[in-house]
């Protein structure tokens, strides 16, 4: 049975530990500096905790690294040598942060972990990426069995899929709030745009997006963006409405003419 | 049975007309001084089409105007005062653009309508307003056969509506957009991106958006945010990161601190 350890107690770790509930593997325990969030994790999951960087085991076969992207060094630097895989869960920071570790792998899966609402990962994404063939197979094997799709993705791309993640998955949310506030001044329910939204997003996926762009901007309609920036309240808003306007314009000017 | 005339042969024509045909209602006949466009959509349906104002009968109980916003206006003006109700379905523009006749009302879809791919409004918001009471009785009871889901929604409200629908599905379709953009630099495939915006869409309805906010802007991560920059090729797409970036950090400071 393959055996873990997991380094971290945040969103990810519990999100691996949730996951592997399902599935035959053994949790040797999991290590932290911040004793309260892993005792918590620990006691959730009926599993040790190690606070001491020589209280980990070193007999585990993978090392999951749940932990923040500039913390990911350190403690890659820190462990002793580990003759199983270690394994870093970031997608910006390169697989080169393992440079110490024998064995190294990354296992990054394209969601927006959440703590109290993660259920699984089955038909998540996930990126991986090793240092050797027989890496690459035991960090494949082990996705395989949490996910229905698997990606073979080096270092240099995942760092553009997680700039692009950030920008539609954050950035989207970011401008429903922004929507939101606006509708809550007027006591309007912004629920009325999600079946909009929904379809836009689908159709986004299913057309080309730049052919399929709707709305004043890229009609080049002065009058409709007037009246919209009259109705902002927000002058944050308003600025960003703007220069979201002048960039669709731009867009199908230059690259889509 | 219901008497229907339809003034205008774009997406909103071709929607109305496609909707009606699943209904127990019989269509006068199509009005548009775009000839080649009235009479393709007048040989679709099987209807006549008129391409002069004095042509169209006066003794039908709906007039559609599915006409440009800048144009409802004229062709109310220029219409006979109708015994029918005249109908706009523009998003923006107030009832009161239909001032010179007796029957008002608005027939707003919130829906991104194509020509090509549109099917039916069953599951389309639709916003409604009337002149009168028994006005908004007869535009209700038009609208409960098309659609589920029916919202009485007066001008003032409908406007901004109309601004948040803009906001979110053609500013989402944007960032789409420009992220496919860069991806598409590095030949990575976007759809890996699908599943990540779908639960991000739903979390945003299922949750409020601005405390479900995550990513590199709302946690100040300045070095995630330089290392993204740095990756972004398109200058157009980096400023507008920058001030997306922004914007989510002064809205968390300034409106949920």
């Amino acid at each position: 049975m393959i055996q873990l350890v997991i380094l971290g107690s945040g969103n990810m770790a519990n999100a691996i530990l949730t996951s592997c509930l399902k599935i035959d593997v053994e949790i040797f325990g999991i290590y932290s500096k911040n004793k309260k969030h892993s005792s918590a994790l620990a006691a959730k999951f009926n599993i040790p905790y190690f606070n001491k960087i020589d209280q980990i085991p070193t007999n585990a076969d993978l090392y999951f690294l749940c932990i923040n992207d500039d913390a990911i060094t350190e403690v890659a630097n820190n462990l002793p040598v580990m003759g199983g895989l270690v394994v870093h869960c970031s997608g910006l920071k390169p697989i080169s942060v393992l440079a110490k570790q024998q064995n190294q792998a990354v296992f990054w899966p394209i969601e927006s972990i959440d703590k109290t609402s993660f259920t699984n990962f089955k038909n998540t994404p996930i990126c991986i990426e090793a240092n050797s063939e027989e890496n690459y197979r035991i960090i494949e094997a082990f996705a395989d069995r949490l996910s229905k799709n698997i990606q073979k993705i080096n270092s240099l791309e995942r760092q553009y899929l997680h700039l692009a993640a950030t920008m539609t998955n954050n950035f989207s949310n970011h401008l429903i709030a922004l929507a939101k506030n606006e509708l809550d001044l007027h006591q309007l329910d912004y629920t009325i745009l999600k079946h909009l939204l929904t379809k836009a997003i689908n159709d986004s996926f299913n057309f080309e997006p730049s052919q399929i762009q709707t709305g004043p901007a890229i009609r080049n309609d002065l009058s409709t963006i007037q009246k919209h920036l009259s109705l902002i309240k927000n002058n944050n808003t308003k600025n960003l409405y703007e220069i979201m306007s002048k960039s669709i314009l731009e867009f199908k000017q230059n690259y889509h003419a």
